[in-house]
């Protein structure tokens, strides 16, 4: 391909992730996406034969990437805390630097046609298999609670895929301090528990 | 209001819930809710007088419903741990049984037109503070641990919402075990802790 075919395609996905994300898949015409672009209506279909092919290349691109970087972890690393502790961060990085990406993925999988469903609900089960892969692993080393792999690994991905439709990277928190907050609700909970036991002289443990 | 309109006006909502739910507001066109509410396009106006409308009152009806549970727990019960117990279940109760409004809810912020969008984020940031109010006040009384409130509200309210997408009636856990799995995960978190050192003879505490 050559440059400036693969600079306008980048500019043409740029426009339609800001005009999916802000209106929604359905709502933005494709003639809107060219206008931003900067090329004629006519000529997207140079690059895109559809509208559809735009949202497919958005979630194809963006879950892989995903799905490419939690194996990384499971491939490099080898203790369980760690690798929780990496993915949590991962994912909230990637959502938050692909924030209108990831709201896309997250809003517009019925927009998906017939066709190209499969593949891309594949690509979301990869994700899920690999994290219960590391929830799984944790808990059979007595690392992590023994408790429903499959909830657990939906309620992480829930969590961590929300911070994308709050975070601002000009708020009161850096992406660094959501993560180390996110990974102690998750490792840890809400509930204080009274770790000051192990730090107690002997015998002081029956006070409790 | 005579009883077949109040009668008519629900099958229109119900029709208006399912189109929204299955296609998004902007692709689920006023006819075929008309259609499937079983009366004349022209007539849905006597009762409804804008698509618009019935996104409002959807909205509206389920965010109060949620608001006014957790006011309730807020106001009977006073222990944190057992309010956060109920706030859970409350969450999950009215996710799963009111799916596919709390889908439209979840995804169509977006489609609400600039005179509505105040009334209803203040309905959600209405139920974010009652959330907050319940885990700051555990904190202040030593049962949560200290940790941050908004980032602990939005991480909760994330994952218990989430389970509407996944959950299903004929599936292989009841609501109650799924409550119960996410009262676990959000009190204790992942980690296996070990709760022995509680129970040890005394003088035993330094062997961890």
């Amino acid at each position: 391909m050559r440059p400036e075919s693969r600079s306008m395609r980048d500019s043409i996905l740029a426009a339609a992730v800001q005009l999916f994300a802000q209106y929604g898949y359905h709502a933005a015409p494709l003639r809107d996406i060219a206008r931003i672009a900067g090329i004629q209506a006519a000529s997207i279909y140079h690059h895109y034969p559809s509208k559809q092919a735009l949202l497919v290349e958005i979630m194809e691109t963006h879950m892989q990437r995903l799905n490419t970087s939690l194996e990384y972890i499971l491939k490099e690393t080898d203790d369980p805390l760690q690798r929780l502790h990496d993915a949590i961060a991962n994912h909230i990085r990637l959502h938050t630097t692909y924030k209108a990406e990831f709201f896309i993925i997250d809003t517009e999988m019925r927009a998906l046609e017939e066709e190209h469903r499969p593949y891309i609900l594949g690509l979301r089960d990869k994700y899920e298999a690999l994290l219960q892969e590391l929830l799984l692993d944790g808990m059979e080393r007595d690392v992590f609670r023994r408790s429903d792999v499959k909830i657990a690994s939906y309620a992480m991905i829930a969590m961590c895929t929300e911070v994308a439709t709050w975070f601002r990277p000009d708020g009161r928190l850096s992406v660094q301090q959501v993560i180390t907050i996110y990974r102690q609700f998750i490792t840890e909970g809400l509930l204080h528990t009274p770790e000051v036991v192990a730090h107690m002289p002997d015998g002081a443990g029956h006070l409790l």
